[in-house]
């Protein structure tokens, strides 16, 4: 039988680093089990030795946490989103649950069921519609016995609370995650107001995810924690950021840029970005340091590399892999021997290839386009309530300009 | 009991396009199975199902090909790239076929046993000795009864030649591919020559894969094909190129460039620039098209939805993937269902996100760089006779510039 | 004889745009005139020739005001700067001044006598002393006869009042304009509080020169106005910024990029980009725009042929220029024949053809980088005051960072 | 009474480098009395004062060649550009003799009378109008005794020949210079073919100028020289290229350039490349080292300073300039006193401070993009003829692609 393992909050409390995973939707997209645009985990129930095996690949690379592959998989969102309701979000989530144990109980990881932003907040629903939603994913996750729940990806603060005060009843530790950067929620909420609201609805734990490049997720977090401490509060920070350079983005993020999805390649970070990642969100404070789109097991592997010192302990891993290059020195060119060394690596300015590209794009959003006249005749806008909504938003956002 | 299926010569001689696979090593490091530096294929052995997955991977996005994942698995490599002789060659091998056959089974592929280029033969050892290590690979290949071999990687002409007259003896079709761009092999023979001299010494199929960008690789095919055109013989063309922009390579490929191998993310492809290197490689005449490192899974669905009107059918895995972005229709954000079309993707030039980052660099190699020196009394130099053999073909390059 | 001309104030009371000529240091430097380092304008008395030809071709471009050359040429600088005392202050800025007056009575132009920030100030000399230093070259331009006052390229509000103060004594019109950018002073005095002490000190005109792009120091203008209107002062706007793009720039500016000053070539600003900073600076309230390092004549001109709709006229110099590039339809070439249009021009992303370079760079300055240590050490170190003066600076800077 | 020069052809046998001064009609057009489109140079007469200034500039900055300022003064090209026939190709000519004159007799520097491509050659003339021509312009040399005689700007070696021939008829030394690269003119004749036959002709010295950046350009005229030595001929050679980076161009060179001509600016040559430029060609084994569009006086001054060492002196203009920036030891701010040295600057990678922009771009030509048909259809189409000859030349084009 194994040992009871320690759970997030004493493993936080005791000032241990927790590594994260990566994010599922962007590497199963690559790896050919989610459809982008709609970006629905149904490949729990259709393909589950692809997300068992990406599990495999985080908790490999020192992850100690493994998330429940179960971003939109709620109804609403199940039901607008072209799954064509051949499964239930149950049924999606109960299986997200199984992989995720399954995988967990391999090393020393947990499990921690999700809730993300719905469809049901965007199109105006009430907050006990809402609630609905969040409280039919957290009883799947009840039931099946994770080891903590998750609220993250969310761009408005309000339907966050909303989440965690679910969460809250489920009797299990709740950790809050925004996808917003320093110039905060998509109501211009600072980080530091959102991170107070997240700790009074009841996290233990709160950060950003998706959305911005590491540094200015950790950077976002920093204001959290400022705003928290000022306040007079207490909380455990959480960063899991893109795998993408994005230092032109807006309050948006990544979304904006033109490249998203399908031509952020050249943006990627390379395991050397994500050892100056991983110390920066260390020095700023933060004990939750994992990934989320673009992220793939070997960015994970960095994190944990660059942190060992720290955590006394070097993931599976590692391995296949030489610290700093260092197993370099057994390739064939003399010259690819002479890469075998940490300062070669950390002060390479690494090139595109791509001389006829910019290295900075502009980000473009509905209404500073001139996609807003287009849009309004699209057919596939998904409901008048939606696009109503969002042009209400919009009015806002420039009146206030 | 499974249809017997055409093989690889029945299949080009009909015209169709055969879509090849990716490379698993690269892929393989990132997933953290594979070590950078001695790049040996073990875990065949120890991590089964994480090649299996891959396979199943290639195989969904339309790989019509499963080359066994046999790179480097040379016993005289092996001894040399800290493998540690935990296993032999021949159980490595084996359990490549394996798997690769067992892959192959559950879609229209074939199988294909591979070998490349050996330390051997680079530290000088005779022809013979040469052979011995491709015969001893190859006999495995026969035992597992692959679909047919191919010869790959390989920067000499002379020890492709080598090793095409060995696979020759197992009596199925045999395919050679060198690792060359346009300025021909590491002796400076020419694409057209290297062409010729592969379908004398009985390769069916002869190409490029490795070392260069796909429009490069293509080019390199090109002047094969004019060479054995003009010689008045016969073949059949494949192109495995990288996924990576290497547009300022000179004739070692992308092992010069600083960037290799831990930096080169900012150069990976996207998906529609597959589809301009399918239809280039279509263009040209070649009918074997695949990938080598730094492909995954949905660049190949990429090459293999590009050539679907060609090939009359779409590759299982774009279930999950709108052709040309059309997906994107169902995306939560107005501007980003804007993006679900053809031109939009075609014209795109994407940013790098890294400003301070040149988007050329310079190309490194043994003897034009100050490393030369250092070199000299590098403990990991692995052999006197390599480093003689390397000093002379320097020195050989060096009077006929 | 001449009629008199309309004064700056009437000319800027009256609605009318005044258009500035550009930056004599910089330009006089690649004519082989002015020294880099030193700085020092002596070419005004040793080579009159070369100091006429630029204020006749700034004049020609458009250009309403003809500045003194009198940069750097307080005796104090002139004693430390190794001009090696062959000329006075009172010699170099008579000379100056005669030439100004000549070539302005050659057209529709004012000549704005000149006065900077002085080693004196950043030594820790006196109020009393600095003031002396003004008043001398001040006297000069009275004795002179010119037609108002600039001070002008003060990195230090206070100082700046001081320069102030004492030009109003003067009793011609006195406009004064600081090298700041939004982030104000070097003690971090913002752009709108900056503004108030000078308008208080009494300037007619405010603004900023130097140090940053055009779109920056609009916008350090923009704030500068609102900083006046809010404050319920009145006051008259200008800008003369530099005609490198210095996005990356902090509260330094140029100064601190490492291509200052032998490399900045590469961000030479176009005239198409001058087209969108003139329009930019008249939006925003400006009604003196000119330039500063960087320009060269025909970058005055297309401010000039921007605000030509606004001020009814066209430079002299436009008879050599089609509007929008219409005269390249009488190239030769068919294919620059069709880029004679306005469209083709606004649209186009100029490359730099140095695809091994980056296109931002990290902006150094003095304690941030290691070059604090060397500096101690260094001969040149002009004096112990200044040393301590910067190094006291430095040390507020890291406190409240 | 000034004592005799020694002559072109003397000092290049003694083996001494001859400095050339830079191309005036780009740094006419900016100063503002050039246009862009037709480059006509009436500014001889209409503005002698800017033409006598830059003169001078280039003087000073150690040029040993004025060439007279008579771009494109043929009268077949002044009738068809717009000159409006206010003067005579002949009344442009003798005005620009004596503004070189004038300023050559001022220092070390000889008189060179130049002509270049005709509208006449392009539209098809015979060889005896084309020659007719070149006679003209050459009789206003002669009769000004200028000291040499420069055939140069020629994409057809047929042309340069005719120019070459007529020019011998004037009893001078004769230079010849194709604006050419290592493709070889406009009808593929090879740099070194080219080469041969300006000799034969009877050039004295031969070389190439503008179209292409300075490395290229030494390139050409390296294959030039290779060509003369191979054919058992005798030359001496010239290059003076742009002062553009243009590693994309095609055979037409800058030309092809979407930033031609209006947004080159971010391709501009820093002093420190002329450096290496001027060190590169003269190991290539050119004497007559000059410049062409793009160089400024400061241009010049560094190949002077480059070469001082074999030369033994430093020219003029260098009394204000520190050798490779050791005058920054007088500079304000410490940080800007630390590159007063050759290793920063040498090693500096300049960033553009456009990071939206690309590093390269795609040259486009007639023909070769869609422009082909908007051309037909173009009013501005200066004659059936011309138009009748690069159709033709286009076919050629095509055919042997």
């Amino acid at each position: 039988m194994a040992p009871v393992k320690k759970g997030i909050l004493e493993r936080l409390n005791a000032g241990e680093v927790v590594i994260g995973d990566g994010g599922f939707v962007i590497a199963l997209e690559k790896r050919g089990y989610v459809k982008a645009g709609p970006w629905t985990p149904e490949a729990t129930v259709t393909h589950p030795e692809a997300v068992r095996q990406l599990h495999r690949e985080f908790l490999r690379a020192g992850a100690n946490v493994m998330q429940t592959f179960t971003f939109y998989s709620s109804d609403d969102k199940l039901e607008n989103r072209g799954q064509s309701l051949k499964y239930t979000g149950a049924q999606i989530n109960e299986a997200a649950c199984d992989l995720a144990k399954e995988v967990a109980s391999e090393g020393d990881a947990l499990v921690a069921g999700g809730v993300c932003q719905t469809p049901s907040y965007l199109s105006c629903k009430s907050e006990t519609e809402v609630k609905a939603i969040f409280k039919k994913q957290m009883e799947v996750y009840i039931k099946k016995n994770v080891d903590f729940l998750i609220a993250e990806y969310f761009e408005h603060v309000e339907e966050a609370e909303w989440a965690v005060q679910v969460l809250k009843t489920g009797g299990k530790p709740v950790a809050a995650s925004m996808c917003i950067g320093p110039e905060g929620d998509m109501h211009g909420v600072s980080p530091a107001e959102c991170a107070v609201r997240l700790v009074k609805a009841g996290s233990q734990i709160i950060g950003v995810n998706c959305h911005f490049d590491p540094m200015t997720c950790v950077q976002a977090v920093k204001m959290m924690k400022a705003g928290v401490e000022k306040a007079g509060l207490k909380a455990h920070y959480m960063v899991q950021p893109l795998a993408y350079h994005t230092p032109e983005c807006n309050c948006q993020g990544h979304i904006e840029l033109p490249e998203f999805p399908f031509a952020l390649e050249p943006r990627t970070l390379t395991r050397w970005d994500m050892h100056k990642y991983a110390r920066e969100a260390y020095k700023v404070g933060i004990r939750f340091i994992g990934g989320c789109c673009g992220f793939e097991p070997y960015h994970i592997r960095a994190v944990a590399e660059e942190l060992a010192p720290e955590r006394g302990i070097m993931p599976p891993g590692s391995e296949k892999h030489g610290m700093w290059g260092s197993a370099l020195e057994m390739h064939t060119k003399p010259w690819v021997r002479a890469r075998s060394r940490r300062e070669y690596w950390e002060n390479l300015m690494p090139a595109s290839g791509r001389p006829k590209c910019p290295s900075l794009s502009t980000p473009e959003s509905w209404g500073v386009t001139k996609g807003h006249a287009d849009l309004l005749q699209h057919k596939e806008a998904t409901s008048t309530q939606e696009m109503g909504h969002l042009l209400e938003m919009q009015k806002k956002a420039k009146s206030s300009a």
